[in-house]
């Protein structure tokens, strides 16, 4: 893809969907690739990891980088947005060509999602105005402030063309209900089975925060903790 | 990390463990990345995606690549290795330098693990000779004469320090458990709450394949005849 002029070198199709998972320094790896396994699965689908610049990104445990295949002004009118979340997101919250190519895509675009703390920039963007939203459960507290939304702990939750998921893992739940609505229900079960998705945590439960002892959540901040933009 | 001796780069550690994600041209990388997202939580861990060389490898979509950070002789004794599958893995499991680093490492690593079609790399190092394995239900006829072992129908199975998981997202169920048994119970729970893992699928039943009828079956091949090598 070139960056030779200004124009968008990524046509837009009547007859293929593109889906555009934002990537930034500090994002969460399984916030993307959950939404990414089950959404290129779909037929005449093209997804490309758009950022800054194409090529590496780093993920927020600094030992993984994902290569983005495309810019901002090369793709700017998407059919499908997920933006994952992530240690970085503070930083992607304010980063104005992001939020920028939000607005351009918002108009336009047939569904805006979201993946864990990635429902913040959908937020600073203005998006979510009045809506309820998810998010990953640690930060529920700050939806209030940030997206001018309402914490809702769901799995996944639609308003209109906009859904927003729970933490990290969630985006594949999510980006199963959204293949059915792209697409049909059979074809969305066939993706689920082609990646074998039935899941059996070891861990009954240990999932779901609201489950969980003071020890249980003290632990997993520790977890948490070691998450960082790497720089 | 250099490569101009032939001494390995990455010195083995007695207090942290490194965890070997092996990556090849036509990998899944939900099967890498539900693995390294739970196993990157550990502490005292460290992550490589580990290949011929350092740099982008694609998979089977032909629209993402990750980064593989380490080559074979960078990293010769990791404490766990995690081979994904893919549309690749007809290749991998001949590549003669993918083999003989596995052989290499075998007599030392704590755990050997495949997700999905990575376990016929395992079976072509001739590492699973009689023993009970699984791997994505469409290839598990081909079990017996490739690895000269049994396909059994479970979510993972663990045979000494050899882990097996079915297809794709079976990865991270693997995963949690390995975090259970290379820690504790407690913070493999607090890895499964950091990632939320309190999965929802929204077609019940619909990711076991002994539930699946022949038109969703069908449908499914669909879906999988799209992946490659790409190239």
């Amino acid at each position: 893809m070139s960056m030779a002029t200004n124009e968008p070198s990524i046509t837009m199709s009547t007859t293929r969907r593109s889906v555009a998972i934002v990537l930034y320094e500090g994002f969460t790896a399984l916030d993307a690739i959950g939404p990414y396994e089950v959404l290129v699965s779909l037929p005449d689908t093209d997804v490309y990891f758009v950022a800054d610049q194409q090529g590496p990104i780093y993920a927020d445990t600094g030992q993984l980088a994902l290569v983005a295949t495309a810019t901002w002004d090369e793709l700017p009118h998407p059919t499908v947005v997920v933006i994952p979340g992530g240690a970085g997101t503070m930083q992607a919250l304010a980063h104005q060509p992001l939020l920028n190519w939000l607005q351009t895509a918002a108009p336009t675009v047939e569904w805006m999602t979201s993946v864990c703390t990635g429902v913040f920039v959908l937020g600073a963007a203005g998006l979510l105005h009045g809506l309820q939203v998810t998010s990953h459960w640690t930060s529920r507290e700050f939806i209030h402030q940030y997206c001018a939304a309402t914490y809702t702990a769901e799995r996944f939750i639609q308003q209109g063309n906009i859904i927003t998921a729970a933490g990290v893992s969630a985006g594949i739940d999510m980006a199963l209900f959204l293949a059915q609505q792209l697409s049909s229900s059979q074809t969305a079960q066939a993706i689920q089975l082609a990646i074998e998705y039935d899941p059996q945590p070891p861990f009954s439960g240990a999932g779901d925060f609201q489950q969980a002892d003071q020890a249980l959540i003290d632990e997993t901040y520790t977890v948490l903790s070691k998450y960082r933009v790497k720089g």
